[in-house]
């Protein structure tokens, strides 16, 4: 621990009291490490603050003493965006123990949450009084407010009501200097200036510590029709999509799957079923909340049939089977690590460029890197796939990661790049993708994103080495 | 014309040509001015430039000579953001020539629109493919998207879509140091960091020169009831605004205005008639475009009549008499300015807080401010109205705005504040509300409106005065 650390904390037990600070090595060693096991880092201590006050404290210290704080609610990132540095010079900022849902008003559709519960938890309090909050996303009994606020998750259900940012009506967020901004008052209109609120969306930790959020909720749908259907390819899976947000209003979900992903998910979940019968290169699982109901996917699904767009379809007759359909498509990933290691890449393109994006993609990184196998699947609707090339059989995995990883990335980045596309679509930058986002901004996003972080915090003492750096990465030279 | 303008002028005349920059005193006046007459300024050049390129060009000069301008649309501003400061010391860059629509995807719902376009051939573009740009307003003839981007606009319509922030998928924009960030490929997933395009959403001109944008467009709809109701209070409006919440997502319209608002339309504009025969205290406009169409209208207000929630109502029974409620709603501001001068204050709090908000605001105010009649008009279902404090009788229009409106002003928002509102609802900041927003922000909204500001502008060259000073202004002390 250096001097400053140690007397940063000295200052803080009368504030945070025994609770909040947490020294015991083996206490912190499950925070160091990220979800995917890609990062390892250090750090001497977590500071577990219990209210906003507690935290304005804590970094208003940490501004004094000059030590660097990495917020961590779930740590479930998937860019390492939550895990410290390894030099162990920052100190954790565990947004957990403040997890109260300080309301909710079903008739306004809003909720106020703490940073630190628990996505399943908002599900369950919005269910309690018939409303629903519509994101959700695999890591939902781990992923924090706090977290999905400052990444602007996504998720299987973005198509109708949005990423995070679509659905965060304010957020409470304790700026660099230990100042508490209190934006959680829902106005529907509000042009008092810089929208505060959407600059912390999707801020990773780096400009404030979000410490609660006004979040949007919706009505319970009435009816939710939930589908399976084998498609020729992309392009053919595109015109479906049109026709159904054509028809409706409430298209949730539109996912994508390659015929080889399905065969992954069926070999590694035995008790997982094939869908339907027919053998296609592609598969989609659709899913709508239209008050018509099954009436209306029937009818999309029997139309595009009858006219060859798809090849074959199947309604989910009850709530398991549509369970089952999901399975199968939360089950891609842990499948295909079983197949070997993989260079996987969260990527979006405008949604119409998407089909011929996943086709062309595909096969320049086969051609250029012989052996390996590359295929995107998720969100279509979204014009958002995580695209994975998998290495040579036999490749070792040292070798893959530690030489093949980084050149596989620039050329899928430079792809998606060519194709007008955001190489983080929903998984955000953290310390994964910094270089890239250095290598690939044009200079007049990169001044942007320079001069806002040094604008927000002088210091530098907020989630420091992820997102954007303030001068130029060594990595990015 | 300072030795600095007229050098930055003579390196733009090859980039710009003749067309580009006006200098005749004429063609300049009507553009230093505001909508309402309330602010003059002086110019002593139009910028005009007619691309992306050229506007580059011109901010680029601008940094180089350090002077300063103001970016101007339709000047429509209510806020007198748009006008220039009155010692000359800026040019106008006027964004009006770059009027090209230069993309309409109705598949995919998109526009990109450059910063001149007209918000009412916009409309026009949309029509033309079988799609609807939702967002309008009275100003819809004048009014162009640069504006309308730049300042978060809001209308009468936004209870469904929101504000133009709901609306921009992407902007194109030039920084104050004449470099451009291209942010108009719609991606539904981006988090390459901080949202750029949301920064500049509702900056004013402050942070950059929005030149084009990529705006959502929505089916045009099957149906649309448009009804007008009679009620005894906002207390009740409020409760019937819950039931068609509950009853549909496609309500667009919930607008209110009391008895008063209602005579001094049909008073100034003789070919409108009250559309409901009962005298009640409240009305209400209320538009939705639910696939039932007029059934649900009728269902609902007749519950509402039946259970004793309104007095009276009636269904527009054709587009003409749509047509006729929206007039008399669009009518107000001028009808009331046939009364004599008021104060008018653009004011938003959370929309179940309103109803009291009226009232109580009401009071307050004519207690205060003896003679002076006080009240609130606009849209319920966003939680933002047009609040006006009218002179007394026989007050000096000269005296009113020179003197008692400040006092008015600081009054009125002490309330909205005390309330958990906002000062600026849907006009914005600009040089009206500048002294206000540094007198009632708190310290950690003021410092990170300035930080951000001077990250964005370090020169100040960027429509100085408007939105945010980066000193503390001489009327805030």
């Amino acid at each position: 621990m250096t001097p400053a650390q140690t007397a940063m904390l000295d200052a803080l037990v009368p504030v945070l009291g025994r609770k909040g600070i947490v020294t015991d090595p083996a206490a912190i060693a499950p925070w160091l490490v990220d979800w995917r096991r890609r990062f390892h880092g250090a750090a001497p201590a977590i500071l577990a603050p219990a209210s906003t006050a507690e935290v304005a404290a804590v970094v208003a210290a940490a501004a004094r003493h000059r030590v660097a704080l990495v917020p961590q609610g779930g740590n479930s990132s998937m860019v390492g965006g939550a895990t410290p540095p390894a030099d162990g010079s920052a100190l954790i900022l565990s947004l957990r123990r403040m997890n109260a849902i300080r309301r909710v008003d079903a008739a306004a559709g809003l909720a106020v949450a703490e940073a630190g519960v628990i996505l399943s938890d908002l599900h369950d309090a919005a269910l309690a009084v018939d409303r629903r909050f519509p994101l959700t996303l695999g890591a939902k009994g781990n992923a924090t407010i706090g977290g999905l606020v400052s990444t602007n998750a996504g998720g299987t259900q973005v198509l109708r009501f949005g990423s995070m940012r679509g659905l965060v009506a304010g957020v409470e967020v304790v700026l660099a200097d230990g100042s508490v901004h209190d934006g959680l008052a829902p106005l529907k209109k509000d042009n008092r200036g810089y929208d505060l609120t959407q600059l912390l969306v999707g801020a990773e930790g780096t400009l404030g510590v979000v410490t609660a959020a006004t979040l949007r909720l919706v009505p319970v749908p009435a009816a939710l029709a939930t589908a399976w259907a084998a498609v020729r390819d992309p392009q053919a899976a595109l015109t479906l999509l049109r026709r159904f947000q054509a028809a409706t209003e409430a298209l949730e979900s539109f996912e994508i799957l390659p015929r080889e992903s399905l065969a992954a998910v069926l070999a590694y979940v035995p008790s997982l079923r094939a869908p339907v019968a027919a053998e296609a290169a592609w598969h989609l699982l659709i899913e709508h909340t239209d008050p018509s109901g099954d009436a209306l996917m029937e009818r999309l699904l029997g139309e595009a049939l009858a006219d060859g767009l798809i090849v074959d379809a199947t309604l989910a007759a009850t709530a398991t089977q549509a369970a089952d359909f999901w399975r199968i498509r939360e089950s891609i990933s842990d499948s295909e690590r079983a197949l070997g290691p993989a260079s996987q890449h969260d990527l979006s393109v405008p949604v119409d460029a998407m089909p011929r994006f996943m086709i062309e993609a595909a096969a320049a990184c086969e051609a250029r890197f012989p052996g390996t196998h590359a295929s995107g699947f998720g969100h279509l609707g979204d014009g958002n796939v995580h695209f994975h090339v998998r290495a040579a059989p036999g490749t070792d995995p040292a070798l893959w990661y530690g030489e093949h990883v980084p050149v596989v990335t620039r050329f899928v980045d430079d792809l998606v790049i060519a194709a007008g596309g955001s190489i983080a679509a929903e998984h955000g930058i953290g310390q994964m993708k910094l270089a890239e986002l250095e290598r690939l901004s044009s200079p007049a996003r990169l001044t942007a994103l320079r001069a806002v972080k040094a604008a927000m915090d002088p210091l530098g003492i907020l989630n420091p080495g992820k997102l954007v750096a303030l001068a130029p990465s060594a990595a990015a030279q």
